[in-house]
């Protein structure tokens, strides 16, 4: 059959723009044995996938030229020569920027539409949710009482950080980039403040207003100029799970800052950069405390929804304009591809 | 009695010079029950102590004008009002730099000089190797076959993480300021590799050669440029144990640099900013691994020793010009103050 998929035309240099990348038509080959044919319904776009559009080393390897965009997907099985789905399965998998495509039965895990809708599988129970808990639970190591901080906090990870925080008894404070954001954080959330860094002309007096007893974990998923207000109000024996440094993914040179060593030892800080395919030990862990805290109200998750195959390049863009609040999903059809009855 | 003692007499801006340094005369009262006088005989100086010269919030609490500095000091009872310590006996403590002093049993602690030489409790038996042990093993976690660089690699810390690095199975470079610390730290320690970094113009090409594997343990005893030309070349789910930043210690602005953060979350890096004294519980385990070490040979030290009290000063801004090797410390008199036969 035919199918539309996106490739990557270029590397970008510094902001990607809709030039990186082409649409074009394939032709998919029968599936054989073990395989299964799948028609995509949610695509994620998430900031680290701005990194593998370089050619650079990093933990997740470079999308090549002329070769599709990969990433999370939730799709639907269309035809099946697998003994594990059946048609009509819903599926989870790492998967090409393809409207349909084939994948064998090793690379894609079923879902359960019924816990949650099949959308938060790529959010608050996938990848980012996953993030979160790992990240805080064990490089922050949070006790209650303490203080935390999270930038990027109304985005797919911060969100989810935040209120686990809250959970674990912590005072929270969360920055991000609208009033709007600003305003769910503390009366969607239960952020116990948030700052939005567009308006705020001193982050530091900022910072140690919102904190005055000190930071006692940063989640940080920004980088630059708001860390640094951020790292300068740590205390002794703080910890920094170093997510994500979105402020940074564009630059073209690198860039520079102040040395934060000194600091970091006078005052014994730890700062640790991760990925989440690094704790798989604990994902068991992770996924039955987040549906649990679900189930029983403590934790919400909300989505950034785009419809259209056709908008996948400019909703990742749209992720460094912060046009996201949660998880920024695109979904392929107009109409919701997951029936109700399937949905919670 | 009568007795000197040196006391910060101003806070120095930038390079400490001997203008905040004081010697004084006072008088010392009766000892009272419980306490012992003292005659100091060895005094340790260490780069941290530029720390407590600023009037600034940091692990160990500012020098206060006008009163004595204080140390590692090995001294020996010459009056005791104590159960616990008898004229002659050899102890260590954090004394005032006092030619006599008066110290409370319960600030002391007796040493073995027949173990080593009663010098090295202020050295590998001491903070520095206590430094090093902690710091390498708990922080770093050196495994067989590792690449562990180590700068100021010829002082009293990293002359020791290079030999437990090689103990561990490490290859192991260090990084030091002139061509004799580069022969001792390969002829006498067994380094792999020691790089001058006054004399290589090009740093990072240096580590490159010296690393081919890249490395896997930073043990950061100096900051700013040295590092950011080993930290460019950390492997995936390197560590770096933070634990000295000489190099910036006499700066007076906060200095600036390349931001690290980018590069440590995509390689997944921990830096920790640790201080030995958050480590107690694992002293007893330290000290026995040293001494086992040191008894078979496989560990070795060395002191650098000025001789005189009124000399405490000058060794003291020795240090921020590298003039040890190993540990430096300053004897109290001119022939050895502690005889041979309660030596090793």
């Amino acid at each position: 059959m035919k199918t539309r998929q996106i490739v990557l035309a270029s590397r970008p240099v510094g902001m990607p723009t809709k030039e990186n990348f082409r649409f074009e038509s394939i032709d998919l080959p029968e599936i054989k044995e073990g395989e299964v044919l799948l028609k995509g319904l949610y695509y994620s776009v998430d900031p680290y996938m701005r990194g593998r559009m370089n050619d650079a080393k990093s933990y997740a390897p470079p999308f090549q030229l002329n070769e599709p965009f990969t990433g999370g997907v939730i799709a639907r099985v269309t035809e099946s020569k697998s003994d594990s789905f059946a048609i009509g399965d819903y599926v989870l998998g790492p998967l090409p920027w393809r409207e349909n495509c084939i994948a064998n039965e090793k690379d894609i895990r079923p879902i359960d539409a019924t816990v949650a809708p099949a959308s938060y599988y790529l959010g608050v129970l996938g990848m980012p949710g996953l993030t979160a808990y790992v990240g805080l639970m064990h490089i922050g190591k949070p006790k209650s009482g303490e203080t935390v901080v999270v930038s990027g906090a109304a985005g797919a990870v911060g969100i989810v950080v935040g209120q686990i925080a809250k959970i674990q008894g912590c005072r929270v404070i969360g920055i991000a980039g609208s009033d709007e954001k600003i305003n769910i954080l503390k009366n969607e959330f239960g952020f116990d403040q948030a700052i939005n860094y567009k308006t705020t002309p001193d982050m530091g007096k900022a910072i140690a207003e919102a904190c005055p007893d000190g930071v006692d974990i940063y989640f940080d998923n920004v980088g630059g100029v708001i860390s640094d207000a951020v790292i300068s109000h740590m205390n002794f024996h703080s910890r920094i799970p170093l997510c994500g440094q979105i402020s940074l993914y564009n630059n073209t040179s690198d860039a520079t800052g102040p040395r934060l060593q000194p600091m970091m030892l006078t005052r014994s800080i730890l700062m640790q950069g991760f990925i989440v395919g690094d704790f798989q030990n604990l994902f068991p862990e992770a996924i039955q405390h987040l549906s649990q805290w679900i189930k029983e109200g403590k934790l919400k998750f909300t989505e950034t929804v785009i419809h259209g195959f056709d908008q996948l390049p400019a909703a990742l863009l749209g992720l460094f304009s912060g046009q996201n609040e949660g998880k920024m999903i695109v979904q392929a059809e107009e109409k919701d591809p997951i029936p109700a009855e399937k949905r919670v």
